[in-house]
This record gives structure tokens, C-alpha cells and sequence, in this order.
């Protein structure tokens, strides 16, 4: 039985060095979403379990900012090889409790590594600049040094992934840090803590607080943790960023998405619908860059609705740990009623349900929270479904007659996380990339993320604040700017 | 009768290329603070006003964002020549309505010119990154686009120049833009908008809103305004920071100080003396950046105290507009009473009033708003007076043993504005550097202001946000981020 | 008669803020190579000349380099202004000199003000950058200081533009500064000189030394000079960059090119032969972004040869000063002869002459160095004509199957300075900008000249040194980095 | 017996993934300089070996340039790891075949793997920049590809450093590379190659060329190697830089250096004689920043001239592998007995010998080329040791009356790699920092050497070039700049 050996009964935390017990008294079951199986429980720490964790990185802070920066990052590098070593069984324990399969959690944690590379680079980007004689005599430099005690509030999609955008960055700069992964997927993160421990960081730069909600407010409350990173879903993400606000602090949320991706007449069919497909029903659509919509121009319609929903049919759905499965179960019970719902709601709209994934029957996985891929048809622009973020396997399909129709479409929603366009015109991906209102760009690209050395660029209401996770925003988040401006009277020069 | 000719009566605002009567129905006099004369009177713009200007604001973006940025700063480059030609007669109006001398007036345009300068250099400034074969192939491109329409909030200490901190930035980057100065002096920027609109921006690119808290908060809530920049009090920062956030709005707040000067035994007397005395008593003490508190450490005692005692009382205080003149009056009648009831309070809880510059007679100008320069000797560190930002000419003197003990008190206090320490010793400077909580440092200087070309950087309860005014920070802050990942299939370049 | 007007003759040079005779013996006329009119005489002046001039800038370097890069920049803002305020007159008098329309002289000028616009950043561009902790209390810097006394060397093509490359960021950097102009074309920098002479800066900082050959080793070996850039032909580029480092000094040295155009089937034939006979003879082919060669791929042979013939034969050619003209002569008489000569020799290797312009007849000019625009067809690719720079007006035809065998022409030969394609394959200009070997790359632009806030990047034999004029490169040639690692031992704070 | 196993014997080439042997007919015995034992045989390749690897090279470079610059950064994080797993083998292979102590040797490889860190940082590092709309609808942007195939050419004093501060950075941005260490110290790099094949590197992307002069002109003449970085005596420099600018090439040459120190009278004396001692002695003063001058300015003069004579005289000479010693033995006995002669000209023009090393009895190394630290008092700093590179342990001092004097006699010597000055005045150190001709400045540093994220930089005669090794620099070096200028006619995505 592989979950009992994953993973303590209730889960620690780990702050100061050491696992603790929470002071929670209430838990919460951490379910196989493939299984139902209850792989442990997890404490929902109240407050003062915050309030510890934030002593242990205040403490931690005034020695780890003195750590030169090129002996910060060598835990960064050992934690490279760490992950690395330990890539399969962090990608099972991702499988385990969040559902997706070996291969999306392998490449999840392939793209958490890639950000502790970028931030292996922190002696350099943290650089400050300078000039001499601003005034006769007179120099300036803009210094840049860590904010202090800074928080990640994590969702339940990339239990593996998203605390890195931040994390090594944070850290790496100067700063301490407190982690609060999504009480749904909390077994990955305290795997990740066990390989930072083994990389010898001093006690107190990093902490794991398990929780939920209370451990939010506690941590957006509390005056001595500077700055707060969360990714989750918009209405949440305006909540942490109103509130992190009112206590004054710096604060970037992510929230959530509905991706539209655009088929001009020009493009490659098999591709594009390979791809398509690959970011609707990849990670069983649970991504703020799952594309939720896909807009056909022209003559691309036929073609293309033939091949997705072929597509879409063909898709293995099953346990995440068997290697053939393409795609796992969505997250809990509630999530699949939900999903189950809105795609119902579509229908009554006016919407075709093309491919209708409700109700599967997963043989040997009946307490699955499975959906498989799904396909409307004709979704109106101004429906419910064609607003809302599904966070399921869901495909809306539009139609549309110019790629000015497309655009304005991009446009008219609330969202900006990302935007595709499938086409082999020069012409048309440039207005595409110019007008299309979204952060995230993807020219013949299906899941557009930005590579770690690029910041993560939502747009509108899919992000608050204006410096993102990852790459140089990244640094200039968790790096406060210090002017000195120096004088120093020249004839002091002369007594000697 | 200089006044007269000043300026309308009632101020217009400035909407889409059109000076305009505001919709206000409540209008607040503009009193020059030295002589108590009615300059003019303002209106407090109501929301229709306000909406007036966002909906010009967003009708022009869609043009002026398509304008090269090679075009946009032509704009800039005439607006430079524009304020310099003008310089005087803006320095005047400064001086007129907020009491500052004539030189210092000169000082804070040129200033606002210096940045004007450094934006005008957005071609390059504005540049995004790219990074060829993120994976085999594909190629990714980070493109820097404007945010579309934002708001300036600025105070009244700096009518000239704290607007255009961000104006020029905002709009080089391809924004447009809303300016709302402060109710007392509005007509710095009521002469500004004239220069503006001589350089021949297309309209709706800068609007003016004149008013006060209705228009702040209509500003705060309209959907179309994307960002804020506010510099203020720190209960109005944190009022503004909170409530933008609460709209979703990227927003960067500055507020007060309470800014130490250090001075240790070898420091040149002479130099440290007249430095402090500039700072603590220019612009009557209402800056951000003014000295409030002087700590002198070991030996620098005595010396220090008698020569600062002396630059107070020898201060030529009188109507800015006359040359000789060295201080003006604050703002207010009510901000001198408050204070001198500060000073009183300075007394009561122990300080002793070494100079005290209350009820003073300034001959011809009885109704000003004058305090003179004013010294408490032995503050004490935990009263009210040490911690309290003034906003006038009044310097709390202080003596610790050590360096250390110095900076332990600059980092004991809520803001982390200015700090700036007078030696000769360049250990003492690096440590001072290194370990002092404030933003701006000053090394044998005063008032520690960043050039246009480096960020000004509060920190604490001085500024709520991540980005700052000017240079780079007002750059990312007007831009936002777009990543843009492309696949382009090489066989489809087999075609031909 | 306008030529007298226009300059002293013989020409002074400019050296220490005077205006003086040349030591010269031997003088060259000046020549309007649309009537053959002398214009004036040019000293070629010799090492004396240069030898004043290096130490006229070496003296004025200890005080310009100590003026703050604020105030340094002041002259450029103004040069600026002097320069849109003369730009007709300049563009006349290259019009004079140099034979090229007035547009195109006006063009030229419009782009070296560009430059003189982002050199206006220096003091944002000109910092170094820094970091704290290096190792435990151990800071460092990097610092950009100016190199000292540089000189640029300059050709006919151009006279207005191609110092513009480099004097604006030489100066802002706080360099002291040489140019030698063509010594055909010298009278543009003469006026040139006038209007740096009324912006106030300071006698020594910009020098003028009209000459030759003569000058340019005195030059290359004066040891005070410390970097040159030059442009001009590969074999001159070539001696000056060898000579140039055998005396050991910093170099850059832009020279000839052979630049393709090539043509996909799916290019907008309108647009491609306009833009493709504005790049091959605009200013008489004589730049370094001319296309010299124009590669047809599939079906667009036959559309863009007819389109192109027609366009070459209806360009109206003339004196550049009568604002119809279209073209104007080439530099000289043995100009056009070399040219005429590469046109025989090229159908003597067995292509057509489909255009001829040979021997126009150009009612008015007889005495003219005119030769019309002139289309080679079927043009050999290992055939003389199509490896030698022409720099005329002549066109060579050829046809290739694939996008791949053209990018194989681009890359065989010996230059990189442009190449260009036409299409709206997004996938065929992912695939060229990749791979093809030229430092300037156009997709549907004629003329792929890098805006001034971009280096100018010629690659292979059309550039020698690794750091290019304009933007950030030339930032970088004209400092020197100097790096400070400082320690400063903490207990020396303690004394206090 | 140590030796015998260490290498083969001749040492092979390393070419296209190959250990293979040279097909040298001259070959050269490596030796211990401290026992005088044979350690190998090196061969003196001919021609024929550069052009086996330049064709590897070059036969690599298309597919490595294809690689993505994430995954050749892999390449760089394991030779990391494996460099750090085999310092101790490595730092012995220095000390065997050059002679320093093992600390030494060990800190030299530490700074060969903080170049390896930054390299792992090319996905950040190598970006290029970008505009959109520099006209209406046209889009520039600079690319930053790899040169092709380039070659290192290594001094003897740093076997495993120098190469490193080229290598890691070449390869990270795509290039193929040609190493060809001193043939004096050849190990080093026989076994940093053993290294490097165990990475996986593809073949042909590294290769190592042993041998001397005849190897040097066969890289400077071929046509493929594109790009040279040299290290070595300034006389060298020179003629490589002549050479490879007389082949087109770009060229980057470090050469010697005469390094001063200046002690001011406040300068804290402990600190600052044990500081200079090691400067000047470590690496038995064989280190292009080794302190050869130490400058006294007023009462400095008395405790420091005791106090380093004192230093100097307990230094420990011996065998680099005993632990226990503090200074080996220099490189030759031609080097040994250039020092000894260049000691005695110091004393004949008239320095006192304060400390003699020379003839030194190093019990059981009778052989080695030992010199025990000398200091040379009242050098004239007109005479011949003040101004030549001595290359070994030798210290020559002055005084000095002011720091005006001493910055006067740094600027005036030829060389500029390095000055430093010991003081805890702030006025005196921004003075020295502005004014000293030297492009790596230490304040109280003894070895200002920069760190790998700073470029080395040397200034005057210490270097031949603009752009330097290691962090930005390098990669600037080893990539060219490619601009696109991009039109796509709009009315183009109109056709959908």
C-alpha cells in the first residue's frame, strides 16, 4: 500500500529547523482524487503556528541576509541535484494526491527546477547600478536587499511548481520565507522540505506551515511578514491582494483564467488540434493556462471541430500512475459536480454538448472524481459557460468569421492570463501579439508559460498587483531598492 | 496685483485636450500662505468629472498607445524646453501658493525637468527581452505594453514636481493619464497643462481633475483607471494602497517620514550644521525628505548643537517671492497650529526648546502662516514628538554613545524614508549602508533625493507598494509585461 | 550662386574651439557630383594638425570628464534643437557634396539626431551596477569611466549621419573627441561643427581635422588617442582595425557589404519591388544597407522582375537639390567609371543587362557623375559581380528554387552586413532571422538599419571589433569598466 | 612516486571527443618547479592539430548552436559538481606542475567554478532586447547569437583559473571552443578535460590543443576560429591582438601589470601588512595582481616597513604540496634567475635590499626554482624595477608625501590592472577610486581580483581590447548582436 509510507499521520509542519506537530485542532483528509483512498490528514494550523513560523524567519533573517549571496545559492544548486535525484518520487506523490499523470507531474517538476537554476544566477540579477558625479563630486547607487520575512500561499493544481516561482528567488535574495501549500495537495510540499532540510539550510530560512484558510489570514495579518505571493483563483486572489494591502504590504496574486485560443484557416490542422487538446484535457483541464475556448476563423471551422472532438474521444482517462493514462480525475468530488454543472448549464444555453465526458465509467476507479475531455459546440460568447473559469476538462468551440472578430472576443472578458493563435502569417500573429489583451502569448503554442527567466505575465483580472513570479520580477519583488547618495568633502583627501 | 492675473477663477479642469468647468458644486479658496490672500478658488471636481476624464483618457489610449514611442517622446523633448523656458514664472506659482522661496521653487522644477530627461530616453528604456530556442525551436519574447489609463494623486508639498515622478513615464510608455493635484495648489499644475498642452499632445492623452476626496475616491473606483500613483500622507498611502487594491488596481503609494540624521565626531562641523539646517528648515520642513531628528554621537555633541542652534536662529524666514528670503511659511494656519501644539507637546513630555521659532513676527506678512525655525534639545526617543512626522520647520536633537545605538533608533521607527549619517570614517558609512532601514541614505547629505534616473525608495510605512516613482521602477510600473512563446513549424517554410 | 556661400575655403579645421587654418600643403577640391562645380578646397592636413587636435581633447578631458553626465547631456539636449532647427540647410548642403535627393538628406539627418536623442540618457545608461556581500563585508562595484580621447573617422556615404553613431555617446560619456570626415564630403560636418561650436561645449571637447590618408595615421598612431571608431570600405576597415590595435587602442570598424533580398512567392509583389528599388537605389546604391541583390524563390521570379525593370526604368534621376528627383549621381567620375566597369564585367560573365543605365543622358548635368538605375539578370552567383560591392545602383537578378538554397547564397559570401525577405510566411522569417549570417536583418524591409537605441550590427568582412556604434554598444566602447572591491573593517565603526 | 600516474606521457590533444595524440615533432618536458622532476612530456602541435580541432569545432557548432541554451547550461551545472568532487585531485595537479601552495591552487579552482556558476546563467544572460513600433506597425529586436568557433589561449600562472574566466561563458552561448593552455602547466587542463568529457558535452564542442608559438599563430591565422581570448605577458598581448586584428578577428588580450599599493597613515597596520604580504608574495608574486609596489604616504612609512620586512622574512618557502607552506617555488629557472637579476638592478639603481630571498636554501628541493620573499626599500620610481613587471616575489617600496603624489605615480606608469589603497577614510577612498588609472581597485584589499559575475578589468597596457573576460562581458564577447527589423502589412490578417 503506497500511501502509508508516504507521509507522517497528521502531517508537520516545519518551521525553525525541526517537524512539528500544528497546535491545529481541526484536520483535513488528503484523498487520491483517482481513489478516494485518504493518503494522510492534514492540520489546518491556527494562528499561532504562523506566529511561530514567522519568529523562526524573523530570527533567521538577520544572519541570512549577512550570508553572502554566492553561499546562498549554493543550496540552490544542491537542491537542483536534490530534485533532480528525486524527480520520480516527487512526481508519484503529485500523482497521489493531486491526480495528474506521472508525465505532467515530471514536467512539473522540471519546471520547478528550472527556476531554482535561474535563481542559482541571484549574484548577478541582484545587482544594483550606480553613477559617479550626479552632481560635482557626488555618486549615487541603488543597493538592492532583501525585504525580510515573505509568504507563499499556494493552490492545489501544481502542488510541485508554483511554490518555486517564488521560493527560490526569495530566499536566494536574502529573505526568509513561510510556505502554505493548498491543504488538498499538501504531501508535495513536505516532500520538497525534506530535500531543502537535506541541503543543510540554516534553521529558520524556510518554514511549511500546513493549513488553510486561518493560516491565511493569520499570515495577512501578521506585521512582520513584508510580502505575500499567492496564486489561487481571482476571488481569493482579490481578497489576499485587498487585504495584504490594508496591511500594508507588498503583495502580487494570481488568479484564475478562461484561455481563448484562435484557428486561422492557415494552420496546421493536426497540430493545432494536438496541441488544443493537449492544453484542454492536460492536467484534466485544472491550469490557469488550460485553454478553455477555442475559436475557429473562417474555413478552419469543419476541420477542426472533426479532429478536436476525435481527439477529445480518444483520450485515455484513468489513474495517474499508470503510465498509459493522458488524463487523471479532477480534484474532489465537489469539483467534478461543479464542472458537471456548468457544462450542463452550457447546454441549457444553447451550447452542443459535441463530446459529453459526464459520468464516465473508469473501470477499477469508480470513487474517482474522473470527467472525461468534453466538447460544446456553438457556445454562445455571452453564456455563463463562456465567462467562467471551468477548471475542468471542458472545450467550448465558437465560431467566427475575422481575426478581428477573434481578438475583440480575447478581449471582451475579464481575464488576461493567455491567448493563442494558430496560424503560419507573419502578418497575423504580429496583430495578434500586439492587440491580444492577455499576458501569456502563445503563437502556435498551446500552454504558453513563460520559462523561469521570464516573469509570469497575467493580465487583468488573472493577476493583482504589477511585479510577477518568476525571473527578473521575481528578484525586484523580493529585493527592496536603496538609494545612497554620497558626499564625501574632497578636502578630507588632503590631510594625509 | 500679481495674483490676479495669476489664474481663472474658478479653476477649469483640463479634459480631453479642453479646459472645461468642473460639474463642482463646492469650491475651496487657494490662499498664498505668506500673505493669507485669496489666489483663487478650486473646485472639488465631483465624480462626473472624473468619469469626464477617464472616458477621454480611454478614448485617446487606443491612438496614442499605437504612436511610437520614437514619436511620443518628441512630446517630452518640447515639454523640457518649454519648462525651462518657463521656469521663472513657474517658480513664482509655486512660491505664490505654497510658500516656499523662490529658490527652492526653482530647485523643485528643476527637478521635475530631470525627469522629464530621463523619460525622454523610454525607446530604450522600454525595451523587453527575448530569448531564442526556449526549447528547440521555439523562441519567447517579453514585450513591454502600456497599462492604459492611470491617475496621479500628489500632495501639496511639491505642486511642480511630485507629478511628474510618474507623468512623464506614464505617458512615454503609451498610457494615459489623469492628474489630480492637491485642493491647496492647484495651479502649479494648472500652469504645467498649459506647457502641455503647447507641446501639442494629442487630446486625452493628460487630463487635470482638480479636487479632493470625492474625486480621490472616484478615481480609486473607476474600472477604466488601471493604476495609481499616490504620494501623501501615510494614513491617506494606506487608505489609497488599500482601496485601489480592493478595485483590483496596480497601485504604488508614498507616504510620510520621520527622517534621523546622525552625526559622528569626525564629521566637518561646519559642513554637517549647514547641511542639517537646509534640511530640517527648506520648504519650512514640509518634505518628505527634511531632517527632523539629529543625533549626535560621542563628541560631536556640543559643537553640533551650539552651530545648529546658531543656522536656526540666523535663518532670514519671510515671503518666498523676495530673494533674500530663506524660509517661507507652511501651508496652513491650521497646519502651524498643529504644529506648534507639537512643539508644546515636545516640551511636555521632557524635551527642552533650545530654539523656538513659535509666534513669530514676521513684519508685513502678519497673516502668514509663519513658524521659525524651531530645535528641541534631549527628545526623548519614545515620546510623541520623536515619533511623530511634523511637516515643519522643527528639528529634535538627541545624543547616543554609539554608532550602533544610532542606527538601532533609525530602525526603531514605523517609516524608513531618509536616513543619513555625516563621518569621514568609510567603515562607518558601509555599516551605516548596510544596516540602515531606510530607503533613501544619505552620506554627508542632507536631503538624500534620488536622481530622475534612480527610483525613490521609501520603505516601511513611508511607501506601500513594490515599484517607485521614477527611473526604471515609474517604467515597469507603466508597463505591463507580455510574453509572447512561438512555435512557427519549420516544414511550413519548406513551401517554397 | 550658392556653392560660394556656403563655406570658407580653404576649409579650417576646428581644434580647441577655434576655427584655424590647417598646416596643410596639399589640398583637395570639393566637387558637386551633380554640376562638377568645386565648392570648396580641403586641406589634407597632416600629423601636426592631428597632433594639436589630441592635445587640445586631452586637455579638455580632465574637466569634461568631472562634469557631471546631467550636465554633459545639456549640450545634446541642445544640439538637438539646433540640428531640427538647421535641418534643411544641412540636408542642402549634403545634397551639395554628396548628390543624394533632398529627402534622403533629410532622412539622413532626421536619424543622426536620433542618436543624439539616446545619448540624452547617459546618465541611465552610462551606470555601472554593484553588489553588497560579495564575501562577508565585502562590497563590490563596477563604475563606467570614459576611455579619454577617441577619434572617428568617417566616409563620403553618409556625412551628416555616420558620426552621429558615435560623437553623441563619445561626449556624453565624457570622452573628448576627434572626426575626420570624408575629405569629399566635408563641408556637412563643417556646419555640423557651427552648430556643436553654439552649443556652449567646453574649447577641446570636439575637434575637427579635415584630411585624408595623412590623418588617418596620425590618428591610428598618436598615443594619446585611445579608441577609433571607423566606416568605410573592408580593406580600409581592415588596415585601420590592424593598425589600430598594433598601437594597442580599443577599435570598431564598420566596411563594406553585398546584401541580398530575397523574395518569397507569397510576398506582396507591390510592396516588394518598391521597397526592394528604394533600398537598391536610393542614394545612388551608395550605402552599406543597399541591396545589392535581389533572390527570387519560385513563382516570384517573373511578377518581380517585370515590377522591378519598370520601377528601375521610371525612377526619375537628377539633381538631388530639385525636389522631384528621385536619385541623384554617384561620388565621383572614377565612381561611375568602376561602376560602369562592374556592370560590363557582369554581363560579360554572362549575365543580361536588363536595365541599363549606363551613359544617361541628364539634360542640364551633362557633367554629372550620373549613371541610371541598372538591372543585371540571371547573375552568376560565383560570378564577379555578384561577390564585389558595386555601391551604385545596380541590381543583380537571381533565381533560386527554395528558401534554403537562398539562405545557402546569403551565408557564402564574405560580408554580413543586411540581408532581407519578403513574405508573410511567419515560419520562413523565424527560419531566415535564424539562420541567416547577417548582422541586420529586414522581413519585408528594404533597408534594415537598427534605430539608434539598437547597435548597428554588421557581422563577417562588414564589421571588425565585437562592439558596434549607436545604443548600448557604443555606451559600452566609449567607457571603461573599473571595477572597486572594498573592505571596510567593521571595528573601526566602533570607535564611535 | 606522485607523478608518474598523474598524465600520460606525452600528453595527448583533446579533438572531436578524442584523446589523441599530437602529431608534434617537438615536445617539451613539463616540470616540477619545486623538485625539478619530469612530470610528462607536452607536444609543441604543429598546424596540422589546430586545423583537426578547428574543423571539429566548427563541425559541432551547428548542431550545439541548436541546442537550447537550458539544456547546454546542464553541461556547465554538472561540470560543477564535478569540479567540486575533484578539487583536491585538481589543486594537487596545479601545485605538482606550477608550483603554488595547495590553498592556493584550491582557491584558484574556487574561481573557476564561480565562472561555471555564472555561466549556468546564459538563459538570463544571453537575452537580447526588443521594441515594438519603432515605426507605426514595425517591430525591432536584437538577437544575441554565438560567434562560432573561438579559442583560449592560457598563461602558466593560473592552469586552471584563467581558462574559466572564457570557457564556461563560450559554450554557454552556443559556440565551439579551442583550448590551448601554457606548455608549461599543461595538466591542469589534461584533467579540467577529463571532466569536461565526463559531462557529456557533444563532441567537437570543446577541444584542447597543447603546445606553444607555433600553435598560437595557426589559431590567429585560421579562417574558422572567429573570436580569441588571450592571457599572458603584455608583450604577447600585444602581438596576439596585432595579429588577430590583421585576420579580422575579434580579440580580447590580457597582458601584464605593475600593481601598486598605497598605505595612508590611518590605514590599520596589522591589517594592511598582512593583506599586502599576501599580495605581494602569494603565488610567489607570479599573479597579474600581485602587489609589486608598496607606496607609503606620510606616517605610514616606519610601522609598515617593519612590520611587512617582518612579514616577508617569517613567510614559509617550501614544497606547495606541505601544507604547512606559505609560498612555493616560481615557474623556471630562467624566471629564477630573471627575478635575482632584476633584484640586483633595483640595488644598483639604488634601492636597499631590506629583505634579500634570493639564493635561499629550501632543504630537500635543492632543485627547485626557489626565491624567498625580497623587499627592495627607497625604490626610485624613474628606475627600471619600479616600472617592470618583476613576476615573482619581490616588493619594492616608496613614500610618498601626499595621496595626491601616490595617485600621480599610479597613473603614471604604463600598466593599469590593479591599484589598491588601505585607509578608513571614505574622502580619500572615492578620490582614489575616481582617479586611479586602474581598472580593478582595491580599498584595503590586497587582490582586487573581481568577481566572476564582474568583468577582470584591466585598463592601458594590462589589456588589449574593450570587452573582458568573465560575467557580462564574456557573454557579450562570445555572441554577436543580430537585429530584425519586422514589417507584416496589416491588411495581410485581413485575408481571414
Amino acid at each position: 500500500m503506497e500511501s502509508a509510507a508516504i507521509a507522517p499521520n497528521p502531517l508537520p509542519n516545519y518551521i525553525n529547523g525541526e517537524w512539528c506537530a500544528s497546535h491545529a485542532t481541526e484536520f483535513l483528509n488528503v484523498v487520491n482524487p483517482a481513489t478516494a483512498e485518504v493518503l494522510t490528514k492534514v492540520p489546518l494550523s491556527p494562528q499561532s503556528d504562523v506566529n511561530a513560523a514567522a519568529t523562526a524567519a524573523a530570527t533567521a533573517y538577520h544572519s541570512w541576509r549577512r550570508t553572502p549571496p554566492t553561499e546562498r545559492v549554493q543550496y540552490l544548486f544542491k537542491l537542483k541535484f536534490l530534485l533532480e535525484e528525486h524527480l520520480d518520487e516527487l512526481a508519484r506523490t503529485i500523482t497521489l494526491e493531486c491526480g495528474k499523470t506521472l508525465a505532467e507531474s515530471r514536467g512539473e517538476m522540471q519546471r520547478a527546477i528550472e527556476n531554482v537554476e535561474v535563481a542559482c544566477g541571484i549574484p548577478m540579477l541582484m545587482q544594483g547600478y550606480n553613477l559617479e558625479d550626479i552632481a560635482r563630486g557626488i555618486d549615487e547607487i541603488m543597493i538592492r536587499q532583501p525585504v525580510g520575512v515573505v509568504a507563499i500561499i499556494a493552490p492545489f493544481n501544481f502542488p510541485g511548481m508554483i511554490p518555486f516561482w517564488f521560493l527560490p528567488y526569495a530566499i536566494a535574495c536574502g529573505n526568509t520565507c513561510i510556505v502554505k501549500p493548498s491543504e488538498r495537495v499538501p504531501l508535495t510540499m513536505q516532500k520538497v522540505f525534506e530535500l531543502l532540510e537535506n541541503t543543510g539550510l540554516p534553521k529558520g530560512v524556510i518554514n511549511l506551515v500546513n493549513g488553510a484558510k486561518e493560516a491565511v489570514d493569520a499570515i495577512l495579518e501578521h506585521p512582520t511578514i513584508r510580502a505575500i505571493s499567492f496564486v489561487g483563483s481571482s476571488p481569493v486572489a482579490q481578497y489576499v491582494y485587498s487585504r495584504a494591502a490594508t496591511f500594508g504590504k507588498r503583495v502580487q496574486c494570481q488568479g484564475g483564467a478562461k484561455n481563448p485560443i484562435i484557428v486561422l484557416p492557415d494552420a496546421d490542422m493536426e497540430m493545432t488540434t494536438r496541441i488544443t487538446a493537449d492544453s484542454a484535457f492536460g492536467c484534466a483541464g485544472q491550469r490557469c493556462l488550460a485553454a478553455s475556448l477555442a475559436v475557429t476563423v473562417g474555413e478552419a471551422r469543419h476541420t477542426f471541430t472533426e479532429a478536436i472532438a476525435n481527439s477529445a474521444q480518444t483520450r485515455m482517462v484513468g489513474y495517474g500512475l499508470d503510465e498509459k493514462v493522458q488524463m487523471g480525475p479532477v480534484i474532489t468530488s465537489q469539483s467534478r459536480d461543479r464542472i458537471e454543472g456548468l457544462i450542463q448549464q452550457g447546454a441549457n444555453e444553447g451550447a452542443t454538448v459535441l463530446v459529453d465526458g459526464r459520468n464516465p465509467k473508469i473501470s477499477g476507479y469508480e470513487q474517482g472524481n474522473f470527467i472525461r475531455p468534453t466538447i460544446l459546440q456553438n457556445v454562445n460568447p455571452n453564456s455563463e459557460l463562456a465567462r467562467t473559469e471551468v477548471f475542468g476538462p471542458v472545450l467550448g468551440l465558437m465560431h467566427l468569421d475575422t481575426i478581428e472578430d477573434a481578438i475583440a472576443l480575447v478581449n471582451s472578458g475579464q481575464w488576461g492570463n493567455m491567448a493563442c493563435l494558430f496560424t503560419n502569417s507573419g502578418a497575423a500573429a504580429r496583430k495578434f501579439r500586439y492587440e491580444a489583451e492577455a499576458g501569456n502569448i502563445g503563437i502556435n503554442i498551446g500552454v504558453a508559460a513563460p520559462m523561469a527567466f521570464f516573469p509570469f505575465s497575467g493580465w487583468k483580472d488573472s493577476f493583482y498587483g504589477d511585479l510577477h513570479g518568476q525571473g527578473r520580477h521575481a528578484v525586484e519583488f523580493f529585493t527592496q531598492t536603496k538609494v545612497v547618495v554620497e558626499r564625501w568633502p574632497k578636502d578630507w583627501s588632503r590631510q594625509f
